[in-house]
């Protein structure tokens, strides 16, 4: 927004230093986007502060700031995170947008295809990040392809796109072409590929946003949102350091372990000296191995833990 | 869902007879689309049941159920509204899916780009409908084309969605095609165009959904959208015909009106004998005309009074 | 929370002066409250920066902030107003939080009765607003009682209150007096009376900050969170002002005015020359004076106009 | 509502029989409140349903119905699951209505105080559950207090909130009492305590009434509303047994076991053959007994697996 410098102004608000040095300064995601911090309310004084009148006098148990912070994400007392807030402009292809706009608590401002006319700019994937359908998971990727192939499919794709968008421009006609209709950009719009950008203005509180980064940083997340989650990742941290770690201590799935009734049991029997086999079989008989597909996933489990 | 007649239940729930016979029954929206009830809760006496809660002893005075919802209406008590539930299955363009989903109070499980791969099925617009951009309006249609234009658009149009469907089973490589790569399915779609249909389940209560129609009923709202809209007020009329027919009288934008501080200031100076436009100049002045904006915008409103 | 004048920071967000003079400072609210912006995010230019990436190019025709943005409240188009957002420290007797808690879409911390012992602090009507029972609406103050009857319900108020709260200590025990249990405090607490004093932060958006004002700075809103609502709305102002002015004109709900489609139709027929007499009988016919409810209810609004 | 049986109709509506057999009847709750079912929408193949369409073709692999929603539950794909709506009339306490209402995602209608005048009922612990304040807890109960003592408690309580209601009625003056006003009911009941019955319609989606369900029916939550929540939890099982089945598997706080970063580590030092001493001792060093707080939580949880 700011050419030069950008202006500073004086406050009494609760500010963070590296999330000034932030402020505004675009994050490259994939090939034509970004994301940007451009406000932010709170800081991890914030959180205590508004946690301490829910508990009032006496809390001089909890020693610290910290302590109380990681205390309340232990615990699942998430409300006081809400009292931060992060807006953030960002230009990303209208697929990934449409998986962000999944998260309904945040407000959303995004541009318009029926006002505006969009941007020839449409994400064309890397070739190290073309791949195969999996073979095992029904929602993600496989193997990556080969260069050859990978640089098909970008032919492919970049040409396609290209076409979609010079259609698009002949049916607005914004020159005038005589004989010709400007079509309603409402209508025009419809001709584009998903993988045109589109841009908006998004803000969320810090509950809300870990909720978004928790599934949106994690290897089942698409790669292309996950881009964007990782950039905001380390915008919030920025902006609240200690929230933030206990955040990856207590929240990111991949750093923790959920175990169910069934679970907790079958750890009981291994912990009491059985192998690991032996417990999940006894706990989940099946027909594959003797074990089911709850079996499976258990055992599979433990080992992202020893 | 069912093939011939739909089986019956017996149930002690309020059950609206005009609801259950459209129930699960498809209406028919553009040329691949449809909307359809799937399930409610509630009907008109079960508003009355919440909000006599809220009123507890004494609404003697409020004589009946008709009265009780026109007075909730008329006076935005909207909480008791939200005791009825309406769930529809919907197929749309994703153009339109992506304005629908903006609301953010609903339920939604759409079907997964990721997951499944989408049918060649993609939105054509009538001649009737193919319009030129506004020239008053920025972000609507003005002038419909003429056969031969709206034939060249609907062309257009086809080959171009027709041609990324083509691509997109080009990338999928269903069939195994060699040395070809079966690119992952969250990779291929991004090919398609924002026409393609996709279909979702989603669920709202009653005062979130009038604030859905009330906004996608409208003139305003794109045409697209509002084939929906109508055919989802319909099937709420089925649902609860009192609240429907009180959201007519006193909701729905082009049956109401709402004069701002200064309007209603200017009214006052014609009720009290003025003309409309001497009125109007008095309240806003301005340039063009000696009117502003809002000045232009009041008159425009009392046209459609008189 | 500081002692002398507060610290100061250097930021490069949205600062608004006048907000800043009122940071963190109690607007003192009946006998015993307060309420004090402790922190915002945004401005005026925020809610235009967010509206015009959702319009893009081309935005050149609204000339100015002060015009869109009451162009933004004139049509509903209240998305951009969520990207502010106002935190608040607030005070209030029990009964008034029941009310504002109804607001759904805030977050709150509220000081726990469970963790912490209340303070003897309880609301006590000042005479001037002491009322009987309206005899004309079920749920609001009618006349103000006499100055002695008035000191009646004062000490009355105050009695009970005093000993609730003496009770509540007595459960407590916090002295350990011998032979009588400490009881626990989420217990001993549900001895105290609604008028109890409780505390909470409470943050919202200025989208749904002006939805509170609407209904909380209303002649129906009850007097005691109306008075909390009036001050929330100044400092609402000094953060926003021109939201706060386009506010005024197009939402207050005492400023504007709103038409049914029959009272529509009415209107029509007063400037198609009719008396507002002869025109309510004709649209709104009933049995009292030939008038029905929604017809009286529609000769008082016009009072309000001329 | 009814008397005798209740009338039976004819619906193509997801019906369950358990469901109908408990709509409408009460469970009692505490000493005069209760809570019943009063409409339901959907069941377990609505969950399924939602979820197919997001999964669209190809969900062969997992094989049924219960496959499927326990795989929902297992990963946290919670939104099939707001495709189910349970409504419930409740009567409680008003310091158990004040932790109910802090559930921001349901619809609610509450009897209304200035409207209506409150019934002479309030709340009086039996003497099995009432405690002295714990030691260990800031927020809960510790031991049971003597018999003796409970019944003083019980007549304290029993004293003090029918002299509150005396008072009430009082300002009330309901009979006309001369010299005296008829006091406003929204200022007379600021005098009611906070053990004062009142009641709402409360409705939810089954998302987020597992969301309540897990947080209160925990050992966590005040035995008041856990008393609720409890009677809720039977209903919820009635409407969908076979979510409600995974709920308790993977849900649950009591039932499951989450391990944060470090307490995962330490769990993978003890499966390679440490203790569970040992293991603590060296993940999470600190100064009481060589441990820090959050190492004390772990071997806590761990003792809950053996």
């Amino acid at each position: 927004m700011q050419k030069g410098e950008p202006q500073k102004f004086l406050t009494g608000r609760p500010t963070v230093e590296a999330a000034e040095e932030i402020l505004g300064k675009p994050y490259l995601c994939l090939d034509h986007g970004f994301v940007r911090l451009v406000d932010y309310m709170g800081d991890d004084a914030s959180i205590v502060q508004a946690a301490r009148v829910s508990y009032g006098k006496g809390t001089k148990s909890v020693s610290d700031d910290r302590g109380l912070i990681r205390y309340l994400l232990r615990h699942d007392h998430n409300t006081p995170l809400e009292m931060v807030e992060l807006k953030f402009h960002a230009k990303m292809p209208i697929f990934v947008a449409r998986q962000w706009v999944r998260h309904r608590t945040a407000s959303i401002n995004e541009i318009s295809g029926r006002y505006s006319i969009l941007d020839r700019e449409f994400y064309v994937p890397e070739p190290q990040v073309i791949a195969a359908q999996s073979t095992t998971n029904k929602q993600g990727r496989g193997e990556v392809v080969s260069p050859e192939q990978a640089e098909e499919v970008r032919e492919l794709i970049t040409r396609e796109s290209d076409r979609a968008y010079d259609t698009y421009q002949e049916l607005l006609n914004e020159k005038g072409e005589e004989g010709k209709p400007k079509l309603a950009r409402e209508l025009a719009r419809m001709n584009l590929t998903l993988n045109s950008y589109t841009q908006w203005y998004w803000k969320t509180d810090l509950h809300n946003l870990m909720h978004f980064l928790k599934l949106r940083t994690d290897k089942h997340a698409q790669y292309e949102i996950r881009v964007f989650a990782e950039a905001m990742a380390k915008m919030t941290k920025a902006v609240a350091p200690i929230a933030y770690e206990a955040f990856e201590d207590f929240v990111v799935m991949d750093n923790t372990l959920k175990l169910s009734r069934l679970e907790k049991r079958a750890l009981g029997l291994i912990l009491g000296g059985k192998s690991a086999e032996e417990a999940a079989k006894l706990v989940f008989p099946g027909k594959k191995d003797n074990l089911s597909g709850e079996g499976r996933e258990f055992l599979e489990k433990l080992k992202g833990v020893v």
